[in-house]
């Protein structure tokens, strides 16, 4: 007679209340029917939902209704007042709203109260301001969850491309002498891990970026394809994993070479940001491999110069919820 | 009573007889009428072509008469014959062949016999191995014209997109300390030139790329950018070019952003290649800027691995030539 348990629903914090979080769940849960959502739980502050939009919200002290409140009004945990935001204007308070949030809703998915965490946009240099110490949210998520930050992977994708930048913000001038075989061969194995585990590939197909023009054109333009990116890929080759490369950046973003692979792994942030937002501005997802938790992100930042406007897009907050829904029923 | 003279056909350098220059050259004449392509004149070697087309070829010794025999013909200028040339298996007989077709296609174009120069693509090591002492064809045609190397821009144009990498096939590590505002604004200045003189524009809109993540974030993530970067885009201000930057390279190539700019300028190679090609695989175009002459050529390689297989897409041989002629014209 029991019936089924309903999943957790996902936990989507909501960022700088200031900028477009707001705003952006707001609309997720609006299109909740027609993007096909299954229910989540915004954990933040009412009031700066309700200056941005006049939708129903339910707030709960419990997790465990949100699901069946979702149906009627957008699901909510209060964290501490900041009392009023005006949005495109951030301060202190609401730094320490988004924090809160931020905390809240990682707690909840690591006590599997929520069966995955998405996280809305947040100002670095505002959570810097309040004494937030981590370079970013993926940082802090991954020290919570027990996972240095080097195990913790970040990962952008969108509809027909997924990369994964092996160094991030660092000036180019210092890329070269950060990459090493080992740096290259761990961040592989967690992404093939999570291929398989998160987005259900039985045999993911990952591709390895050269640092240098034409990969190096056989050590003429650079020699870390060969002293470093090819010796990676014969550790990754032992391991069994199915990897190409090292591939020149320039010839394996197009249609073609995309399908040749489920991951590209890539050298620094532009490379792997680039053909991301060339192909993918409006739906790209940020999510972090390598948790014990499922964490998703909209690819984007709080977009002050907006908020409130009703101007911002919520396709990628849409795709961030759908993707950490998929890679939450995978993982069950 | 005057009949007004046919523009001066266009010169089709063959490239590397054993790439895909033959095929995609003759292939380029059999869509003459689709493609709408003005008349244009192959140098290179007849057999070459027979061997992988067989179609009609029109033998001239007088470029003059191309235009005429355009119509019912694929008009050529023979160069030296290189004997025997099997497609995908180059030797030193075809090297010397792409040479010489290389010289003589300029030399059309430089004495205006020919109005513009589209070059097929070459094989580097083949050419260098008979004595070609040149980086490229393009540092070959600029000596020719009288033009020094440096002030011979490269430019990328796909139909939504025109990229121009400051620095090229160096490593990416030897990428920060070439920078610098001299070549920045040298650069800059000829591409707006460009822009007015071949490519029609009134007010050209130049982007300039940050070399950095998030082009350095205030100097937190590398200072090229503070330091040079935007000393160079103050003094083309001052000259009156219309310029933005320097831009975070990751969300500078998303459908409105590029509406935004006439022409991207790119800190270094796969910046700029990485979404011309991601977005313009099939069709784009490399144009050298600062010539006396038009020169043009698709961009990509000889492709000896397809060649003689009926497997070479000719869309950016077509685009080349389409683009040539259609920068001649604005120069006439």
């Amino acid at each position: 007679m029991g019936q089924a348990a309903l999943p957790a629903p996902l936990a989507v914090s909501i960022g700088d209340p200031a900028g477009v979080g707001p705003e952006i769940i707001a609309s997720a849960w609006e299109q909740r029917h027609t993007a096909g959502l299954q229910p989540f739980l915004a954990i933040g502050d009412a009031r700066a939902i309700r200056a941005v939009w006049d939708g129903p919200i339910a707030t709960l002290s419990d997790p465990t209704h949100a699901a069946a409140a979702f149906a009627t009004a957008l699901p909510l945990i209060q964290v501490d007042d900041p009392g009023d935001i005006i949005p495109g204007q951030p301060n202190l308070a609401g730094a320490r709203c988004a924090l809160d949030s931020l905390e809240l809703a990682c707690g909840l998915a690591r006590q599997g109260m929520a069966s995955g965490l998405v996280t809305g946009p947040v100002a670095k240099s505002q959570l810097a301001a309040i004494g937030f110490a981590y370079p970013g949210q993926t940082e802090f998520v991954a020290e919570r969850c027990g996972v240095a930050a080097g195990n913790a992977v970040m990962m952008l994708a969108g509809p027909t491309l997924r990369t994964v930048p092996l160094t991030v913000h660092v000036p180019l001038a210092a890329v070269p002498r950060l990459l090493t075989i080992d740096l290259i061969v761990t961040r592989a194995r967690i992404t093939a891990r999570s291929l398989v585990r998160d987005f259900g590939l039985d045999a993911p197909r990952l591709a390895i970026a050269g640092l240098n023009p034409h990969a190096g054109e056989s050590g003429t333009i650079g020699r870390e394809e060969i002293e470093i990116i090819r010796p990676a890929i014969d550790q990754l080759r032992e391991d069994g994993i199915d990897v190409i490369g090292p591939l020149p950046a320039d010839t394996m973003f197009h249609p073609a070479a995309r399908a040749r692979y489920d991951a590209a792994l890539c050298m620094y942030h532009d490379q792997a940001l680039i053909p991301l937002k060339a192909l993918h501005f409006d739906d790209g997802v940020n999510i972090t491999l390598g948790l014990p938790i499922i964490r998703t992100s909209p690819d984007h930042g709080t977009a002050f110069d907006i908020a409130g406007k009703g101007a911002a897009s919520s396709s990628a907050m849409i795709a961030a919820i759908r993707m950490a829904a998929d890679c939450a029923a995978r993982r069950r």
